[in-house]
């Protein structure tokens, strides 16, 4: 169900592309103000100008809580603001024991209504299965992350050879297999790695952040991973410009990003 | 810093109890109102009358966003609550990358005023740094949880034949070296593990869920972590009477606990 939706707003957009909304008061353009408002109206524009060539949306929940209660009370504005024919995701990296989770899935689900969440593995199966049973809502699994502590701990390796995130990656497809409806955060700061992990979930969806600010090549990982992703870009689309015609520049460079996806298997 | 204000709390208060505000609407005792109002009232009431056994309390973030903004709004309101002569711990377990993790350092650490966050440390490094740097804040992150969950990940063996939990253990012990602010969790469910743990770092504090309403034992968990431990109760505290008598049966629990630490302690 979840996976229905998720195929259809790719296909509908003809984009691969996710806009991560990762608005900090500081980094606006100048003309806004900096507050509260000022992010609402930065994230709203965004939204609308990028709508076009956008098939998801990450809100990340870090730059809310830092708000406050206001903080939280936009990012219930701005799931309504998502267009319904593009997901929704929460990126919350939560992860808990069982009842924890439960009410972390309600806050998502159903206070909130994301259509998704990101999760971190590290707890295991009872700490993400309260999100899976909801079969028409995604469940975005950490597998390998983009930043340099990946290294310290998601690559350590197992007796047999493998590796930590290997694991997870063949736990996740697993968990897949049962409830439809999960994906796999791969960054795109790996290469060798990507196709590793493709291997072992041939069928699932990746969310790989890491294009743009953090470095990533765009080519490098799609002729990794193939169609079935959701490029994320946050800091490289919502700053294109600190000037006036920031949502206009933000739209130039989604739509530039969703052509080179498009174009990469076009000519594939 | 940190540590001191931890031991000044523990000393002062002759107490190792934290107790963890995981107040859920539906399990209020039948007298209260099953509104935020009822939850804050019941909140309120358990800290009061808990105050003289605890030197910590937990509060569960899940719970709270649980209610959407009116519940971020109440996460301030009982940080407010908390005595200063305790530790006040947001259970978030919370992790990113850095830019990210700087945003939930601000939202706990500044925003929400807490003296310390749960993190989860599947990302690394850079993704605790940020917390970390406030030296006098504590960050408390998760080695090997009480959850059945737990053997998922965090026991898979590695060629040297440790495991993933130790090697998160040692990692944190290094860097409290460096940043003498950390503390691990470690679940009480576990029991030759606990010996292990110790052993791997000597001088750093655990926080240990899992007794009470997850089956932890106090006395193995206390031979193995020795004194240097804020053992948690939620459940077994909170929801100790459904009556008009709420309060007093959490606090005599809460005693009860402590006085069994005590004696433990003198004991021994």
């Amino acid at each position: 169900m979840f996976y229905q939706r998720l195929e259809s707003a790719i296909q509908s957009k003809k984009s691969n592309v996710c806009i991560g909304l990762d608005a900090d008061k500081s980094k606006l353009p100048d003309h806004l103000p900096r507050t509260t408002e000022g992010v609402f109206e930065f994230n709203r524009s965004i939204i609308n100008a990028t709508a076009p060539h956008a098939s998801a949306y990450k809100i990340n929940t870090a730059f809310y809580e830092a708000m406050g209660a206001e903080g939280w009370a936009m990012l219930s504005a701005l799931v309504d603001l998502i267009p319904k024919d593009c997901i929704s995701i929460a990126d919350a990296k939560r992860g808990d024991i069982g009842n924890t989770a439960q009410k972390y899935a309600e806050a998502f689900f159903e206070t909130l209504s994301f259509n998704s969440v990101t999760l971190s593995p590290y707890m295991g199966f009872d700490s993400i299965e309260p999100f899976m049973n909801y079969a028409d809502k995604g469940s975005i699994i950490l597998g390998l992350t983009s930043n340099q502590g990946s290294s310290d701990f998601q690559k350590l390796v197992l007796q047999d050879g493998s590796t930590v995130y290997e694991t997870v990656a063949k736990t996740v497809a697993k968990w897949h297999e049962t409830y439809q409806n999960c994906l796999l955060v791969v960054g795109a700061t790996h290469n060798e790695e990507l196709y590793k992990i493709r291997d072992i979930s041939p069928n699932m969806y990746f969310l790989v952040p890491g294009i743009g600010a953090q470095g990533g090549d765009l080519n490098t990982v799609l002729s990794a991973v193939g169609k079935r992703v959701l490029i994320n870009v946050s800091r490289s689309v919502i700053y294109a410009s600190q000037g006036i015609n920031y949502a206009t520049a933000a739209a130039e460079a989604a739509e530039k990003l969703q052509g080179q996806i498009n174009s990469f298997f076009e000519g594939a």
